[in-house]
C-alpha cells in the first residue's frame, strides 16, 4: 500500500471545454511524474480574445507516487 | 409556497464530462427523494486510470422537497 | 499598459453544459461593456424541472476596460 | 451521554425576518427527526418579488439524535 | 427564459435591524435597476455609538436583470 | 486619530432575536472596555429546547480603543 | 463500479482523543448506513468540564452507498 | 446619514509598489463615481517580465456612494 | 444562564499528540480565565527539528467567562 | 521552551504604507503586551478622504507570550 | 538566515493515528528534500473498510530549504 | 501557445517591506526553474525580534513554464 504521496499544483488550457484542458494539464503532469493518481480542481479561470472567444483554463491539484 | 426544503450532499462519476456526472447524480437521486428542485456544485474531482484516463467525480448539494 | 479594470459579477444560464452557460454570460456582457479580458468561475448552480432536466447556472467575475 | 449525532442540512422561508425562517426551518424538521439539539446558519438569502417585496430564506444545519 | 444576470454588490444601514438594512438596500437598489430578482447576504457588520446604540449594516449581492 | 484598536471575540445570547443577541454582546462589552467602535458577526448558531424552542447565539468581532 | 454516493455529516464524541471520536462516528453510522466508504474531517471542537477535562468532538462528512 | 452604498470591484496595476496600485485604482474608480469611501483588498497578485521585474496588481472592494 | 461569553485564541505545543497539545493550551488558559467552556480547533501546525522530530502545535478558540 | 501563546486580534493604522501600519500595530501592542512572537496579517483595507488620498489599515492576529 | 523556502504539499497515511500519518509524511518528504522547517495540515481525511476499519489520511503543506 | 504550467508555492523574507520579499522569494525561485510568468500571494505574515523589530514574511504561488 501506498503511503506517501506528492501533490503538485498544474494548470491546463482549452480552447474547447474544461474537460479537455483537464486532459491537457493530465498529460503534462504525465510526462514528467511517475504515477498520478486523483485530482481535484481548485479553479476554474478563462481569458477571452478580442473577437469574444473562450479559452478555458483550469487549475488542479494532482497526487503523484513519486 | 413550499417553505421548508432539505439539502442532500451526493456525488456523481462519469467518464465523459462533468455534466454527465452531474445528471448521474441528479438521477441517483430522483430514484430516491421525491421532488428535486436546485443544486450547487460543492467539488469537482478526478480519478486517474494507470493508462492516464480520466474519472470526472461531482459533489453536489440538491435540495429537495420531502 | 491598462493599469485600471473593472470586474463585474455576472450569471450565464445554459440548457446544454457550463461551457455553453460561460458563452452566453460572455455574449451578454459584451453587449453593454466595450473590452472584456479574462474570468473567474465563482460558482456552478443548476435547476432541476419536474421530469430531472439539469439547467446549469454559472456566476463568473469578468474583468473589464472602461 | 449522546456520543453520536447526525447533521441535516434545511432551507427555511419566511416573508417576515430571519428569525421566523429559522423557526420555519427547525418545525419542518422536528416534524421528521425525533430530537433537535443544536443549528448553524450557513446562509442568508432572499427573493425580491417584482412589487419589491423581500422573502428571507435561511439555510441551516442542524444536529438531531436519531 | 433570462439567460444572463448581473450581480451588484450594495450595502444597507438601519438603526433597526438587519431585516430593516436588507429593505434599505432592495430599495437603494430599486431606484437605479430595472428588475430584482434575489440577493445574497455576504456579510453582516455593525457601528456602536458613544451611547451603545448599534447601527445595523449589511452587504448584499443582488442579481439584477439589465 | 485613533490608530491602534484591538479587536475580541464576544458572544451573545438571546430567546427573541439576533438583534437582540448582539445587544447583549455589545453590552457585555461595555461593561469591560472602554470605547466600543464597530462590529462583524463572524457566526450565527442557536439552541433548540426539547419543546423546539430556539436560542439565539451570536458571534461578534468587536473593535475596542484599548 | 459505483457511480452514486451520498455523503453524511455526523459527529462523534470521546473523552480520549479526536481518532476514538471517529471511530465513535463511524461505527455509529455502520449501524444505519450500508455501505461507508471514505471521509474529510470538517471541524474539531470540544468541550471542557468544570475540573478541565476535555471532550473531544469530531465533526465528519461520509461517503455511504445506499 | 447615507443608508445606501454600492461596492465596485476593480485592479489596479504598478511597477512600484501595492500601495501605488491601490492608488492607481482609486484614482480610476475616482474618474468615474462620485464618492468613494472605503476599501478591502481581495487579491495580491502580479506579473513577471522574461527579466524577472515584478508587475503589482492588486484587486480591490471600493464603497461608493452614486 | 450565562448570556455573554468572550473567545481567546491560544496556542498549545507539544512533543506527543495534538490532543496533549490541547491539553496544554487548555491548562494555560485556566492559570488565566475564570471558567472555559468550549473550544474549536482552527490549525493544526508542527515544528520540524533537524533530525526529523515532530513537534506538534494548535491554535485553539476557546470561550471563556468573565 | 514556551508551550503556550495566547494570540490578540489588532489594528494599525497609517497614512504611509502597509508596512508602517504593521509597525504601528506591533508598537501597540509592544506597550501592553510582555513578548511578541510572530504575527498573520488578516485582513488589508483603507479609508479614502475626499479629496482622494488613501489611509492604510492593516487588521493583524499577533501571537503573545504572556 | 534562509530567506527563502518552497513549500511542498505531501500525504501521508497511516492505520495508527493522525500524529503517525504526519509522521509517515515527514519521513518520505525528508528522504527526498534536504531540510524541511515547519508544516501545516490542510486535511484531514480517512477511508473506511469493509469491516469498518478507519485508515487516516492527512494532508500537509511543508516547508523545505532547497 | 503554452497550454501547461505548474505552480511552485515559495516564501519569501525580508527586513524592508513585502515588495523586497516577494522579490527575494521570485529570484529565489528564477534560480531553479527556467520561466517564471505570473504569482499570487496567498499569506502575508511577519516575526518579531525582542527589540520589536519587524521581519516581514511573503508565501507566493508561482507559475513556471518546464
Amino acid at each position: 500500500m501506498t503511503t506517501y504521496y506528492e501533490k503538485i499544483e498544474i494548470v491546463g488550457v482549452s480552447e474547447k471545454s474544461y474537460e479537455d484542458a483537464i486532459q491537457t494539464a493530465v498529460k503534462g503532469a504525465k510526462d514528467k511524474y511517475k504515477e498520478l493518481r486523483w485530482f481535484e480542481v481548485i479553479e476554474f479561470r478563462g481569458g477571452i480574445s478580442d473577437s469574444g472567444n473562450v479559452q478555458f483554463q483550469v487549475v488542479l491539484k494532482i497526487a503523484v507516487v513519486n
